[in-house]
């Protein structure tokens, strides 16, 4: 039997960190030890949190000699300033934040209205959208957990671009549950504001969209004209994206539904659907669910997850199952609630 | 004073049969002098529609001496079978079915798997999106009232397509309540399966394409290829359309937005909104609200209605108003619920 | 023609203020004039209010000069503290909040944390529940318009307590909508939080109870033990009063119901149902639906009312009606959306 | 290692169904070798219910030899007129119908419009409210699952009966999610007819009152007039509870309280609350959340509950547990998504 990782888990109480400390929880080789939140300090996490089972004190401040990963799930510019101390106690950093996400400095500071805290450390850290990076996050230190809008999108038309079956012009029409604005009360996630209502946001732009074009390049090595709009949806918890690829010349819808197929056996977490997937068939679990549809020349894609679990979590702890040698599916097999 | 216009609704126990009782009702210059329902003969309507204020005998069958027009809200065929009868009577016959949305049969017939039972009126029928059709509606019988997905679709792309701004290329990502399922009780509108849920659904096309890509030939003379894949969204009423429109070369942004301004001043029920719209803004409401953000050389144009008012019934009286020399507005004032 | 009544609201852009506005513009004989509330002082009412249909520049301050009546629908102890200012330059005060609805200064004190600003205008008070006060309102120049809570609990079991068919110990269960706890950002307003969820809170007692067991022993002239226990449900609108009454000795269910249907038909905003209602069927309108089932000694009444109109916005106009000698159901004429 | 107990599910498509295969594919001593549904037969379990991963085909009847015990989700009628011949090969029979819950034949066949097929087997079943009837589940071969509202009101209202702290009239409010009402869609579970509404159904009293009169007889040897009326609630999961609770004289309500928390301590999946619990910090677990609150002579005692997990699936678990002599928490340590 081998020690437990000792982790913490900084922004608890928020609904990102909350949902680590969950699954960490039930983690079999993951002892929690550390809870931090500044708002509710001193309190225990079972009597803060709905549902919690955890009974541990919530610190103001982590001393990271005694733990050996921390789960960051703080407002950007928060977690970078930390996380050099973090790393020189020898820690690994896991951020769920923005923070480490791009290497692009300059989106960052424009996007974000904020200098980074920890400029120095972006060349460091590993984008931990497991399904594309599953060999460098085994010796990674700093891990950049994507963002939820990102994993949808990316995971979504990335395999099709990848290997250039569809053309470099992408549409991504992005639906959310209101939990991915987080806990903070705001008339925006009022429920008699949002409850029978759909609208779209950032029509010209949203923060998560630099981050989608660089792991495109990246991924591609070539530039992806990507449009991106999100929508907010009257649900607690989940994320579908819709993707419209053009295909090029030449390239029949089978042969996208196939790349897709391929990739599906290729990864634990993502699930071929001979159907459109709904978000509810994921909620609670760390499933990409996808499915391709051909219509005339485009090809669409949807991609369905929970924005807390596969958009945060449970992709931080797939991504550390991976840095810690354990099986990348450990502590994530929980299935869905239907109905 | 002028005599009313008397009035029947067939399927008057439908979500948009009842919507156009409440409606009628209420307007100032109609009489609603007959309802009509098969599962209902015989109760009244009141007793059998929550909400409503009608106390009339719901019968089987119409008398089409007795009207001056039918409002016709039944499942295809039905009343196509009866409109030459209606129309032989005297009566100015509203469909809101798809049986004469679209002059091309065999479409109808391939997508709808039935053979049409009115053939020779498919030349006859005037399409009633008022916006684009407002001047032959004052002398049509026959009248087809537009789907609620393509009310949605043809106002967000049509403007910017007719005036040459856009490429003929354009996506509509459309998200739709569960009242634009009907009545009959399923498994896709079971509470505990749609709620907490978003999924797409006919991802090869859907039954409403021919009818958009016929309207949009006919408002452009070009042929525009359109892929429209619609969504099923926790809602009762609302359909929210994106659009995504690619600006062709030399034409900026401001264009398309002011060609989307002009289109609202001229028309009372379209109305700009400087932000994206929700579709709670017009619940209840014949207002077919609208916004346009510019993404780089998209141009994503959202459109909210309720589809059961502008998507349906509302629609519906806008035309008779039109066809009977009314005010178009006349008995569609009602404004929203907030929240 | 006669003059229409020029009406401030003030608070005009939290809930139960908005739903003011817009029935009251729209009211026949009221030109609304003014418009106030200090967050959004200088904006335009329909910039700022989804659905607004008013233009009118929101005003920081009310000169009480140029109006007739003044809607006030502020936090306690604000209205109160303007209230007779506005009464000594002649405007009658039709008043939302908790101020002028009991008598019991000692009371109102305990439970809203703060001396009473005006306790020399308790006496002067009339409690709009007109229902029950319809004679004094045509007099009154300072109108206490009801709670929601106590609003659907006193329609529900006062009927049969006056008419002594009931013992003097009742059970009052209410389920309200979210729409209920006013527009501020809270966590218990926040969609993620409340929806898929229902709750009771108040279980020692509501703030409301004081006022609804003044009003009890002002209709029966007898001490009644009310318990009255909250639930918040996850809908925007309405509230579901279910009141478990004993019956006495040798009173029949049927007595009972006579009493209620005797009721209905003597008001025209309260609606006799042979099923139990649902709150939807009155979301948006002033009506009350009720109805009785016996359950073994025991009647169970159910009152369903929308918490904004008949709960607080619409009981206010109702009640300015009769103030100002109009019909009781001028501008109160708008019918449920249904579905 | 002891051989895992084989169980078998019929009805495994339904709401009920569907929930104990997804409990038991995950229990630690339970192997599902066998499910069940006519509607479904010869297709993959994961291939028709949403989120299951077992892979057995559904077969239209069972082989009783086969398996240690049967988990019966039917209609009423359907597994009494199985049950025998399912006993009588061997297997423990875990009923999750109405047909086994009281022993009183004649109010089984008024409620349900049918004659019992097994009356036989009556005395021989065990009522499984595991909190109640612990000693008798370890050597019981046909047990009767409590209806979801049974376990709550019981839950509520019990312990302070039985220990003679509270007159024995008692009224139950009792609120459902949606998914109650079972899977076979229906009006009354449409999402257009329930979303944004509350309503009470069945005043003159539930198919449930006499299982719960019955118990309630058994549990304090007194006759209990006990008063229920259910409420729909536009959520998917989830009953609360609300019971009205007079003390008798010289009971405290800390006395009663103090009741509710000894009986908490006794039994590991019921949690005493310090405030009134939601039914959504339940939601997926098999926990009964208790709290007491004072007002005047009455204590209000709410109990939420997951409908599915706790009042139904759930429980079947825990009774098997005890009935097979694993630790009564096994394959139930599901925490709740929050939020």
């Amino acid at each position: 039997m081998i020690r437990p990782v000792r982790v913490a888990v900084a922004g608890s109480t928020g609904y990102i960190g909350m949902q680590c400390v969950s699954m960490l929880a039930r983690h079999p080789h993951v002892e929690v030890t550390r809870v931090l939140g500044r708002s509710h300090a001193g309190e225990r996490h079972c009597d803060v949190v709905p549902g919690s089972e955890v009974a541990l004190r919530i610190d103001a401040d982590l001393d990271a000699d005694s733990v050996d990963c921390v789960f960051a799930a703080l407002p950007h510019t928060v977690a970078a300033a930390h996380a050099k101390g973090w790393l020189s106690r020898g820690a690994t950093v896991i951020d769920l934040s923005a923070d480490f996400r791009q290497r692009d400095r300059d989106a960052y500071e424009r996007w974000y209205g904020a200098s980074h805290p920890a400029p120095d450390l972006l060349d460091e850290a590993v984008y931990g959208l497991v399904e594309f990076q599953r060999d460098r996050l085994s010796s990674a230190d700093l891990i950049a957990v994507p963002g939820c809008y990102p994993t949808a999108a990316l995971l979504a038309c990335a395999p099709a671009l990848r290997a250039g079956l569809v053309e470099d012009e992408v549409v991504v029409d992005a639906k959310s549950g209101v939990s991915g604005a987080g806990r903070s009360p705001a008339l925006t996630s009022h429920f008699a504001e949002v409850n029978e209502s759909v609208t779209a946001y950032a029509l010209g732009g949203h923060r998560h969209k630099p981050e989608m074009t660089e792991q495109l390049r990246h991924l591609t090595r070539r530039d992806v004209q990507l449009t991106f709009v999100p929508h907010l949806v009257p649900m607690t918890r989940g994320i579908l994206a819709t993707a419209y690829l053009r295909r090029r010349d030449g390239v029949a819808h089978a042969d996208v539904e196939s790349e897709y197929t391929s990739f599906a056996s290729q990864n634990p977490f993502v699930r071929w659907c001979s159907e459109p997937p709904s978000t509810k068939s994921v909620s609670g679990t760390n499933q990409a669910a996808v499915h391709a549809g051909g219509q005339d020349r485009i090809t669409v894609v949807t991609v369905a997850i929970d924005n807390l679990v596969k958009g945060a979590a449970g992709q931080a702890v797939q991504a550390m199952n991976l840095r810690f040698g354990f099986d990348e599916r450990a502590g994530l097999d929980r299935g869905p609630l239907w109905p």
